[in-house]
């Protein structure tokens, strides 16, 4: 295939700077998911270490690699997840964090973001906003710009993954993969494509939030308005170039799903998984459930990304009131 | 120390018969739960795995190791959890399971095992009242009978939990370990107490289910009458003596939580660590939330050893109606 930024070497080699809490990530079968789903269905568990969602990958490798004579300090954007992640990591290494989101990002993310110390700027506007405001800051106190997906340490971080899966003793047809700026699907993509080159990876999307997904179905970057999803972690309107053209080599097919399917698949991986989601960890579920014809017969793996959610709006979305469960 | 039944060599090997899906589970801090428990908390998180409890990996063992020569089938009395991993092991190999549990156990633990192919055998009366049905029917059929804790391969699969922790990179104080036939405690105990000699092995059990904490007390077999909690897995009135010979000498302390405590560390940990764990899981928090003096600033190690959990009924105890969570 045509050579996308990431480098598969670079990637083996990224597992040795990230702490071993992030890696090697528990892969397995949940059949009583597979009733309700038409499909084999294998779950990459992202949620169960001390950031709660696959960025740690990614953090680690950036505060690895941070030059040892330059200023010990970095700012990023984030929905919340990246700045949890490059706090935590930042933290054991005696680097200064600063996080700028939107005032109306997960409360949960942002008090954790909080308590690990990290510096919190919450601008007005939403996650573009942000991303323009830590440019700022990163100019003005010549401190490393972090940035989610443009970064290739954010990447190959989120590529580990892949490894993981193309190293797996089961084999599986499809991987879904929650696509916001795209280091998750490009990371991921990048090591399948070049080591197991039969699976198919396919980005999911909310209807709500589609720019990179119409950007890959365009083939050139297509920005949209306001973002209108309950997934806050892939809510971005402004694809970056570089990250599409990656995107462009390595996904077999980017869809959107509706929230109420997006929903559905929560409520599903709760009552059927016992596990506790983020809205973008089920994405993948949600385009299971709007195309089980397409699924039908294969074993699909879904990575889930990140589990840091509003207990309150999360028992609101599963909740037994809802009609289901019971 | 004296001898218990159980070999860390033979421990070592075990791990060798276990499907890897069951070994090196997430081993992590939760630095969220902290500010409630005022202690250090990482959680060793059983749950991520395709039968959502530890029990896998003493099945695999038992089920690996049964005579290729013999009969082909197995039979054990559980709460759930083993007979659901009895299944699952016996299902790769071949062999045919027989399970017998109460009918008024856990109905999503019922369900699983009837999904896994095993046979359900249900009884009126206790978990006792399984033991002795499942004992007829391995003497009738002359079967293999499974005896959870009583036989050597549920010790030492079990106990390959100890070989991870003992053999994790960050040091911790004290272990807290679910009480019930005395499987998981004696396994992880033997271990830590020939590794890591100076963890505190604390195990805990519901008062409302005392029999193997009265009896570790008075050094002597104490049964009990009927039991009462929800934490249905560690829910036993007979204690094995030679098990109760092996906690001896691997306990440092046995302690008995209220009803109460186990809901609110259910609680505890969905809404600040994400994780949907069952009753028995919940002991560990429950003992820390009751003796916080005890456990200030010290490392504690709780076992999060199963997640089958029929969901309303953890809607209903960790529910925001119950003024937790907003």
């Amino acid at each position: 295939m045509q050579q996308t930024r990431l480098d598969t070497d670079r990637i083996r080699a990224a597992r040795r700077l990230i702490d071993p809490v992030f890696l090697d990530t528990p892969l397995y079968r949940c059949e009583a998911l597979e009733p309700e789903l038409g499909c084999a269905v294998s779950v990459k568990l992202e949620t169960a270490n001390p950031v709660r969602s696959f960025k740690g990958r990614g953090t680690e490798v950036v505060t690895s690699l941070l030059p040892g004579d330059g200023p010990r300090a970095v700012v990023c954007a984030s929905a919340g997840n990246l700045g949890q992640a490059l706090a935590w990591s930042g933290r054991g290494r005696g680097i200064e964090v600063t996080v700028v989101a939107s005032r109306s990002a997960t409360a949960a993310k942002l008090e954790r973001i909080r308590a690990l110390g990290a510096r919190l700027d919450l601008v007005d506007g939403d996650h573009e906003a942000a991303r323009e405001r830590a440019a700022a800051i990163a100019r003005r106190d010549g401190v490393r710009l972090v940035e989610d997906s443009l970064d290739i340490e954010t990447c190959e971080g989120a590529a580990t993954i892949g490894l993981e899966l193309a190293e797996s003793a089961a084999p599986f047809d499809t991987v879904l993969i929650a696509l916001g700026g795209g280091a998750l699907a490009t990371g991921v993509g990048h090591v399948l494509k070049s080591l197991a080159p039969e699976v198919d990876v396919v980005c999911v999307q909310p209807l709500g939030a589609p720019a990179m997904t119409l950007s890959w179905r365009g083939r050139r970057v297509v920005t949209t308005g306001p973002t209108d999803t309950i997934a806050d972690g892939v809510a971005g309107r402004c694809p970056i170039p570089a990250v599409l053209d990656d995107l462009l080599l390595v996904a077999d097919d980017a869809v959107l799903v509706r929230e109420a399917s997006i929903v559905a698949g929560m409520r599903l991986l709760l009552d059927h998984a016992g596990l506790v989601v983020e809205p973008s960890a089920a994405l993948g579920v949600a385009a299971v459930l709007e195309d089980r014809e397409r699924f039908a017969g294969r074993h699909v793996v879904t990575v889930v990304c990140g589990g840091n959610v509003d207990m309150d709006a999360h028992r609101r979305w599963t909740g037994a009131a809802a009609g289901h469960g019971s």
